[in-house]
């Protein structure tokens, strides 16, 4: 690395505690100068933060980096959802510039650190690619995959991802919430805000559900959703109730023939 | 753990590399007492069981534990596809517990090293889940999350699984084979032996191929389907010569308005 150009690394860490981290993500940590920490504004902000703090801490100790933390810009919530997202971005990727501009001397090494892996609904990606094109021979950035909470679900549920030579399909909240129910056979939802797993009952299907995976609270619940619908509906009413947030992901799973 | 209790670990231990294993992966191998090495008859057979060794010297060193080596049952290629793999997977279920019963002890425990995530596209989570319910309080076993070949092709590509709020399908070779292909907009394609992304020529779609992806000899190509698939076909040819055999995935992208 040439001692003009700057270095980015995304990091994914998993999904909350340090030994879903893998060995390639510390031996990354190891060579970064600065942390730049986003947190959206919200109830779980601060307990978001120290569970990144808790790995820096775990792998680094507490000396021979710095962190910086800043609030992430929030997206609007028009009836324009792609204006809004646009806006958003360009709000982001303006943050992104400043921070490598102002934190970061030539050479050094900055990082983001990425809840479960940097390609899995996270633009931070492409945005630092954008501005990687942009600075072409000033910043090189790379990508550390992490374990996502996609695999927590199905290891701690003790399930293959997909039955015998089956496709998976992984998507929002915002599209199983409007989509025919018969076009999904085997899925997992993500950013699901509006427990749209209430569509689905009556229609031979299971549920394998996680909340806060891999965190101290994970919870699981399993079962044919019309059997544990109710249950799931009050069951994250009141965990989230108790903690003030709620960060969590379901497989939604048609039943074959010989399934039990 | 009660000392009649046998355990398997299913450990992802991700794309090849030491580097890609967790934490938590690296702590349960620190706790086995045999692990079980199956790999298929075929010209990859002694590259994959020597890249398994590494993993274990480089982590535990040469000794403080057994490995077994079995070949792995092949699945028939008959016209009945699903009772082909019936047979297979009775075959293997058959295997584990012969292993079970004959090489662990009451009170050890065992591990199977399996690439990549153990819940994708392995039914060795199913059969083990299967042996477990009937030999119900002595036999209990623990999935490990590993990083899949889709995280570092993503990674190495520097490119997200998904644009904004879209979904992602992971699917097969055998499907894109014979699918519409208007139905593919963004898919990760594995186990495909019959290189179908030339099917998807004409469309509009971009391709991001990876082989060997995690290992020395990584081979990367992307780019419009229309402009890579002539080269990809012959760079699959070569490498493929070269070594005897071929572990690769891709991923398509239907363009959309303002891709590039």
């Amino acid at each position: 690395m040439n001692c003009e150009m700057k270095k980015l690394y995304l990091i994914g860490m998993g999904p909350g505690k340090p030994e879903y981290l893998t060995v390639q993500a510390i031996n990354a940590l190891k060579q970064v100068n600065v942390f730049f920490m986003l947190e959206k504004e919200g109830r779980g902000k601060l307990e978001l933060l120290e569970m990144r703090q808790t790995i820096l801490t775990h792998y680094l100790g507490d000396t021979g980096y710095r962190v910086v933390m800043v609030n992430s810009p929030a997206r609007a919530k028009t009836v324009d959802y792609q204006n809004d997202v646009q806006i958003w971005h360009d709000e982001k990727r303006a943050l992104f510039a400043q921070l490598i501009a102002n934190e970061m001397a030539d050479g050094q090494i900055g990082a983001f650190l990425l809840w479960g892996d940097p390609s899995l609904y996270d633009q931070t990606v492409s945005l630092i690619a954008d501005l990687a094109k942009h600075y072409t021979g000033k910043l090189e950035f790379e990508i550390i995959p992490g374990i996502t909470s996609v695999q927590v679900l199905t290891a701690k549920h003790k399930i293959p991802l997909n039955r015998v030579g089956e496709s998976i399909t992984i998507t929002t909240g915002r599209h199983v919430e409007t989509c025919d129910p018969i076009e999904i056979n085997n899925a997992v939802v993500m950013l699901d805000y509006n427990a749209s797993f209430q569509r689905f009952t009556g229609q031979n299907m299971d549920i394998y559900w996680g909340g806060y995976l891999g965190c101290a609270d994970e919870v699981l619940v399993s079962g044919a959703v019309d059997d544990v619908c109710d249950d799931l509906l009050r069951i994250k009413s009141e965990v989230r109730n108790e903690k003030g947030w709620l960060m969590d992901i379901y497989l939604l799973r048609r039943r074959i023939d010989g399934d039990h």
